[in-house]
């Protein structure tokens, strides 16, 4: 970690930089799978699964049998724990349903809003070494609790041409309706075009690699809504001197494993702390799996020293982490004080991995500062709000001179005939 | 309006697709703006005012004193409309205001959201031959209910260089706190970007011609959150036997002055009414003085006869409007069926100019079938929902088991690690 002492606010301008990486060639193949995909359908979407997950589907669709089998291929430990935390997460994501009440802005119009479910959502799981299961469960809980009709998914085959077990079973336990073997920027194409075996959907959710983030921002401007444009994972911790250094240790290192483009960032105002943790860093690496990926994230990452608490809530507010963990005694009223965060973990036994898995929080979050306008996915992500209105005719005597005054300011003549013509 | 007659489901396709103009050729020219903006900053706007807007700025502020001076600059009924308005608009939107719970997920685990006001937005209010003050409503009463901290407008200037007195009025007393005189995709760009004079915002709201929109989709790409992608205007109304025909005739008018590149549909089951309609249409539009535009738009518009109005209702949720008048009988009933629109008035005297103006809901509304998957502005618009959550050591505990497993199934070990620790 690059080791940062007392910064200015000027010194902070920098440090808020994310690394960052050129895209534009990758810009022109997603176009190109794009525009393919969008002309010739399954075809293209199995050319490209060819080309890059160098496997041969017959059909893209997982067919039922394979997907009741699914569950017969985990052990039960694993069952359990995919139990354990779609109970907690359905609990957190069903007690966002809000009751949305009529109001009467003046006597006779009644106005309300009524939250329809998205009829038909997407949900994108990246394929890879290991099973986004957890994914899974985050984007398909709150779609079946809000009631979306078609919920489908796509993921990657691996080299057999399978998605890994765990996947279907998840999603088979969470009502996914349909799962089709296709990832990368064709399956992002696919569902937003439609082709054969894929249907179109109306919003697209979950993480991939850049070339499903390009596609994913390529198609929000046709049209298509989509949940965010993830980028690469963050995670800022706060820490004061009564913090465990192993503790903070072990969830930089959480991020860390995540890419090598992610980014962790430790601030405190007590160098005794910065140093233990710097240790406890270096002792924890060694037996990490992923150690390679760790290090390089380390490498763009900072370990700051700062005079206060408070300027260290300063300082997360203008860096506007993904995740933010607070792990200093006064976490309750400087809570209170944050303005930019995805999602916060609040005192030492509120790891990010707990709201990652299992304790019911969504893990899908504003990467890269977007949460300076904008939450993570949570149960309204699956809905619309339409507004209603109903108005008598004494409800509408009462706001006719405003709507007339008004249209004729605006010189739209016709949209006060509208009223006019009605109470004549 | 094109009469089509009892369409089958199959004919049903191309009445959805929406008037289109090409675009490639300004998107080029929002590019080059943008990155002239990013560059130049307020030179740069300064520079296309004079290109579009045909005016030389000295600065791109409005002064306090210009502000003050709006007020008596307009006749007392016109500030009696928008203070009446204000009211209808204030108290819907702040109906909207919800008190988000904690929930205890499973015994020492608390998770809950909080509401937190976006602190920079950006309102954009077109120019044109007449002051749009009713958006300046829309977007500035929900940003200040949240309590946004800044909220800035631009809005391009008149030949003589000022804004009109009305916007600046509207907005003066709805508490937006900056005002540029900048337009199209120049006012974009500098709310993205900043200049010295106009700061960047997170999120940026409101109408606009084709530069404004695909600026704010170029924009949205790079990381600042826009409203939507608004379109041309679009109305679809639903008609009985025991409708007025020239109360429909007159809502059809009201949507078909916006532009040329709107839309309006009217749908029926009765045919006698039917003919009425479009006779009440050819009368009404020789009186109105944007006859030349309506006429153009009703070339792109439908007048469908069904065999039911459950028929209708289907059409509807099929091409999904931005605004839908149900006037029919059994508009209660009907309602219930609605699964795609933008907002729905409803019964005889709910006519869209009442949305568009004083009945208290929002009018910046989806387009072009992005109902499907979104709703309009509303007070959450204006904030971000930000997840916190507590732990306790028996809160872990209880969820250890499931996040170990998982991250070991997702081969994240630093994760498992993360609890490991924490329990050892």
């Amino acid at each position: 970690m690059n080791i940062i002492k007392y910064p200015t606010k000027e010194a902070w301008k920098s440090l808020m930089i994310r690394p960052s990486f050129p895209k534009a060639d990758i810009e022109k193949k997603v176009k190109l799978i794009l525009e393919e995909v969008k002309i010739n359908g399954d075809k293209a979407v199995k050319d490209f699964t060819f080309k890059y997950d160098q496997v041969v589907l017959e059909t893209i669709r997982v067919d039922e049998e394979t997907k009741r089998k699914a569950e017969k291929k985990l052990n039960n430990q694993l069952i359990e724990a995919i139990k354990l935390a779609k109970n907690n997460i359905y609990k957190f994501h069903n007690s966002q349903k809000t009751v949305l009440q009529k109001i009467e802005t003046s006597k006779g119009i009644q106005c309300w809003q009524k939250s329809i479910p998205i009829e038909k959502v997407g949900l994108y799981i990246p394929g890879g070494t290991a099973p986004l299961l957890s994914t899974v469960l985050m984007l398909a809980i709150p779609a079946k609790i809000a009631g979306c009709n078609e919920v489908i998914l796509c993921s990657p085959p691996d080299k057999n041409g399978n998605i890994h077990p765990a996947i279907l079973y998840a999603a088979n336990i969470c009502g996914v309706n349909k799962i089709y073997k296709a990832g990368g920027a064709q399956a992002i194409a696919a569902m937003a075009y439609g082709t054969n075996e894929i249907p179109s959907v109306y919003k697209i959710f979950g993480p991939g690699n850049q070339f499903v983030t390009i596609a994913k921002q390529m198609i929000s401007i046709e049209g298509i809504a989509i949940d965010m444009p993830a980028g690469p994972s963050e995670l800022l911790v706060v820490a004061d001197k009564n913090a465990n250094a192993d503790f903070v240790a072990a969830d930089l290192l959480s991020q860390a494993e995540h890419g090598t483009d992610s980014q962790v960032i430790f601030i405190t105002n007590n160098e005794t702390l910065l140093q233990n943790v710097l240790k406890a860093l270096n002792f924890q690496l060694q037996d990490l799996p992923r150690k390679i990926i760790a290090k390089e994230c380390l490498k763009n990452s900072y370990a700051i020293i700062v005079n206060s608490i408070d300027e260290a809530i300063d300082f997360s507010n203008a860096y506007a982490p993904e995740h933010l963990i607070l792990n200093i005694d006064d976490f309750e009223k400087q809570s209170e004080r944050i303005t930019h965060a995805g999602s916060v973990f609040l005192g030492k036994y509120s790891c990010e991995s707990a709201g990652d898995y299992a304790s019911g929080t969504n893990h899908t979050l504003p990467t890269n500062g977007y949460c300076r306008s904008s939450g993570g996915v949570n149960l309204d992500s699956f809905y619309k709000k339409v507004t209603f209105q109903q108005i008598t005719k004494e409800g509408l005597e009462a706001i006719a001179p405003s709507i007339e005054v008004l249209a004729n300011a605006e010189n739209l003549y016709a949209h006060k005939n509208a009223v006019t013509i009605r109470l004549k």
